[in-house]
């Protein structure tokens, strides 16, 4: 069940600030009476707080396989929290909400959001919840840029951190994609300048950001074995042949159309934005004065060989920083042939590392 | 200078046919006595025939550094011609044209086009000249396709092939950025099904489209080495900070500016769904049954290591399954930075090569 910690007054922003926003988390497990076995979980930049199914809410979770009793990231031993980002359209606020001040959404009144802000969302849910140091934070993707962030803003708040298929900043490339993708979204005329309907919207332009998202997601050897040369089953002859004619084309557009109504524009463009901008060596001179006051004790960066979003050179960069630092880090470079995705679908890769890191 | 060739009626494709097309095409040097030193080029996606400056036309061609007097393909030696693609909008019949039959564009009543057909093209054009077989023939991108399309049709009019950067067929992720390419061009409403105004046209959607192109025929490491981070110097602020922020945003924005009007929409369309369509096997149940009829004596395939579009492990089958056949394969596989397009960028790896071939 996703719960809602309405934040008491105004919330700073890295620039601006709202007044009191409200935080969608999801727990799992219970928290000790020494207060020191949570792992607060901070998301990629689509899924909602709802990691894993739980009595009070059945459905499947986001990383159902990883989070849960005596799974990978076990329950009956951790407390285990994950939040909606700040930005973000499941519960959190974010540009789709309602503006207290104004009783408007915000749209592009919303701050200019920083992964810095979500790392702040997700330490306010803690004081909330009377935890002072983490067990672990924990985060892939985008998520596992707002770790940094967080071991940055906060560095005494925890004692393990594990980043997936992330990175200390964006590459070109990958801010070339997501700034297309966004050009996408901004290009639809139902994008209204932010203005559209909130039932309605840019679904053009969400839908082509998210086949340009799924191609950067995944890898080409993935689907060279997957799809091939394979003819979609539905193939209609048109003129100049431009319709569905391979199965790849058919499962983008399936793929595509689901995302498309289920993701607010605005929160998208925000959330996109804020991982271009984000840069772990903002917070020193270089990387590594960057980390140079964080506390940790342990560290895993997981990287896959063919994520070329967040390339596993970047991310064994990352360990090496960390390594200067922290005591006890390890760096994992995994051949999953699923890119950037890994993490949501080569399990047997993933479980036993986590696994082996929470055990 | 480029030449027109007016095919004496009706040209044969591989689905449907055109009535007398015009095959537009450059050459440089001289045909010898023997008429044995003809090299024919065949083009990527989007150039002209106007592979190189000559007297009569001394603007830059796209191959510069490569064909003329003492250069690596050497126009003192070899007589050197270049086709213009038929579908293309340089001069070949393509879905811009006048249909002579109706007197008006063909755009979407334009043949679906096959690879073959515009290898057909190009002995058409050599049927026209003389010449009953090349010296090689060459090709880089889609031309190296056409480059095998052209060899199976007609496998005893070369002696030696050269296939840069090409593969065999495309791979889903290759045929998924295409496809993706096309519905930003076909969704743009000014492209009106194909019926735009031939002067103005879906501009927003081709400079979209050719966004996503750069994207994938460069490298990530390429941008992280020549933009990092860096910002754009007209940074404008505005709400969500969605302008262009980054150096390699105003980049790709300048590059598709210079594109969008260049090039016919329609055209693009056909020419790219071709490259999605072409399979060498099909010439044969495998690719080695197909090149079995060959009589190549020399080939050369050039594969670069940061290419995504047609991965170097794609072109390196390539060479294997020529080399059952052909006495004399060479295969290179270099390390440069610039991806796909290092053919027309990374000319100190790429000149020796072609020039040793040729010497």
């Amino acid at each position: 069940m996703t719960l809602s910690y309405v934040y008491p007054g105004t919330f700073a922003m890295k620039r601006g600030a709202l007044e009191h926003p409200t935080f969608a988390y999801e727990t799992w497990g219970t928290l000790n009476a020494a207060r020191d076995n949570a792992i607060l979980i901070f998301t990629g930049l689509s899924p909602s707080a709802h990691a894993a199914s739980s009595p009070d809410d059945p459905s499947t979770g986001w990383w159902e396989d990883m989070v849960g009793p005596d799974k990978p990231i076990d329950t009956t031993r951790f407390f285990v929290i994950c939040v909606n980002s700040l930005g973000s359209c499941f519960g959190s606020t974010g540009p789709a909400s309602i503006n207290p001040t104004t009783n408007a959404p915000y749209r592009l009144a919303f701050p200019i959001l920083h992964l810095e802000d979500i790392a702040r969302g997700g330490a306010a849910v803690l004081d909330h919840l009377g935890i002072d140091v983490l067990h672990t934070v924990l985060g892939s993707s985008m998520g596992g840029m707002t770790v940094l962030a967080f071991a940055m803003l906060f560095p005494t708040r925890a004692r393990g951190l594990v980043s997936i298929s992330a990175a200390a900043r964006s590459q070109p490339f990958a801010i070339a994609i997501r700034s297309l993708q966004r050009e996408l979204i901004r290009s639809d005329p139902d994008w209204e300048q932010g203005n559209y309907p909130l039932d309605q919207g840019p679904l053009k332009g969400m839908r082509q950001a998210r086949k340009l998202g799924m191609i950067s997601y995944r890898s080409a050897d993935e689907w060279a074995e997957r799809f091939g040369r394979e003819r979609a089953s539905s193939t209609q002859m048109e003129p100049g042949a431009f319709g569905m004619e391979f199965e790849v084309e058919s499962y983008l557009e399936a793929h595509a159309l689901r995302f498309a109504g289920r993701f607010d524009p605005n929160c998208y463009l925000y959330l996109s934005r804020a991982m271009d901008l984000f840069d772990a060596a903002d917070h020193g001179g270089t990387l590594g004065e960057a980390f140079a006051r964080v506390r940790l004790e342990r560290a895993m960066v997981i990287g896959v060989e063919t994520d070329f979003l967040f390339p596993v050179e970047q991310q064994e960069e990352l360990a090496v920083e960390l390594a200067r630092q922290v005591p006890d880090v390890q760096f994992h470079r995994l051949a999953s042939l699923q890119g950037h995705d890994a993490f949501l679908v080569d399990m047997d890769r993933f479980r036993p590392l986590i696994a082996r890191f929470f055990a």
